[in-house]
């Protein structure tokens, strides 16, 4: 199985310009599965409600998911690609999983970063496994690797492979994913934007360095910071189903489940 | 408050002069909290059962407990150390805590590496929390670092700092609790040992790196590879307090408990 990213810069607002560009780029993937940027269609640093209520979309009529569709069964491909979502009157940091056949399914962001707290609803999808080609895909979308419990619930899933949409402006998540990949014994593609976006006095400054990282912490390639890039690598997606690490442990089995119970409880 | 470590090469089965080693180290250490690495007094490499039923001690009756009670009380320090237990008929690789009062507590590890589980009995303390003049102290034992839900219990149960007694052989641990600390927002010190156990045709080799790592991700030192070192910092402890990542994020609050279910139930 071959899987990869997208990463570029779109601009914000600049729906169709950002689509095309998506479009031209994913014209030169080749591989099975491929990862898009958080929020990759509409741009990243809302300033107000009036522009979420412009730029979100409905899942799956709206014109992002629309050509995804189209892209998937014209190039034989899965896309895991993070947009803003319309579901009546609410938006949610979404990521739409897409395969020639058709919408798989969508996530929503579980853990909100920093003003989307202003503008979206934390995601009630809980965390989602979606099974393509015998591979079992988790999706989550930025700031959800903060949480160790994010990968930590799609490994016990039985994710293979974590397809993560981001927009990163901190410099912590690149090498966190050796350690969240390690920990889970799975894949991970980290599909990062690169540049920024200028809203007024705001600005945020994205740190590309997209990165797919292997179930015993490799990293499989970093991309750059700075450049348009289209990258796939061939790997075997089921040594993540290989959970023991020396003869003597095992990654699940030797969880202490007895010990962590303060993790679901409510503080 | 000085937090700080001690890291020296051990020589397997020479505790006589291993606990002098120490002594002679810790005289050198200025400060209020100090490790010491994974079996400090033993050295690692068991390869029999008898070897455990000779080198184990009780706490805090044994040779070892006894002298960091004489050096804590003399020093007026806190000290966190890992040692062979034996409680009864049972092995177990623990870590002591010791204040010039007496002995606060012992750590039982809940993660047992690899051979250890041919000698050692798993840990069955849970994952503990003591007060040290107004710091909470959190402790693990080498292994444990590598399941998310041992630093996540800890901090939940108000850890400002974990004390990481190590004998590591793998080169993962010292940039994961850059990883570790971050998500948790809590300091800790990881007091690895340096040299190499030879025991028969096995080997293994420790990486030393001790390393104190702040709750914002910062790595405050990390020592050597090879060299014996003493050393402490100052910090200020309560900033672990302060899990407010920005305006809009708390660590904690932010935890999406609802979707973490997987966690806590047995595979």
């Amino acid at each position: 199985m071959k899987i990869g990213f997208v990463q570029f810069a779109p601009v914000f607002g600049e729906v169709a310009s950002n689509l095309a560009r998506a479009k031209t780029l994913l014209a030169g993937f080749d591989g099975d599965i491929v990862v898009l940027p958080e929020f990759f269609n509409s741009g990243y640093l809302f300033v107000s409600k009036d522009e979420v209520e412009r730029l979100a979309e409905e899942i799956p009529t709206g014109p992002t998911t629309t050509m995804l569709l189209e892209i998937a069964r014209a190039q034989n491909i899965h896309i895991v690609a993070g947009l803003p979502e319309r579901a009546g009157e609410r938006f949610f940091n979404s990521a739409v999983v897409v395969s020639p056949q058709g919408l798989l399914g969508t996530y929503r962001k579980s853990h909100l970063f920093f003003e989307e707290k202003l503008f979206f609803t934390h995601g009630d999808t809980g965390m989602k496994v979606f099974d393509i080609a015998g591979c079992k895909v988790g999706v989550m979308v930025c700031f959800d690797w903060f949480f160790p419990e994010t990968m930590r619930v799609l490994a016990l899933a039985g994710a293979d492979l974590v397809c993560h949409c981001a927009n990163l402006v901190l410099p912590f998540c690149q090498n966190a994913m050796v350690t969240r990949c390690l920990e889970n014994g799975v894949f991970a593609i980290t599909a990062n934007r690169t540049g920024n976006d200028i809203r007024g006095a705001k600005r945020l400054d994205f740190t590309g360095a997209s990165q797919i990282t292997g179930p015993r912490g490799e990293i499989l390639y970093r991309a750059t910071a700075e450049r348009d890039e289209v990258f796939s690598v061939e790997v075997d997606i089921h040594r993540s189903r290989d959970k023991q690490l020396n003869p003597f442990n095992d990654l699940f089995a030797d969880r202490r489940v007895d010990c962590y119970g303060a993790i679901t409880t409510a503080l």
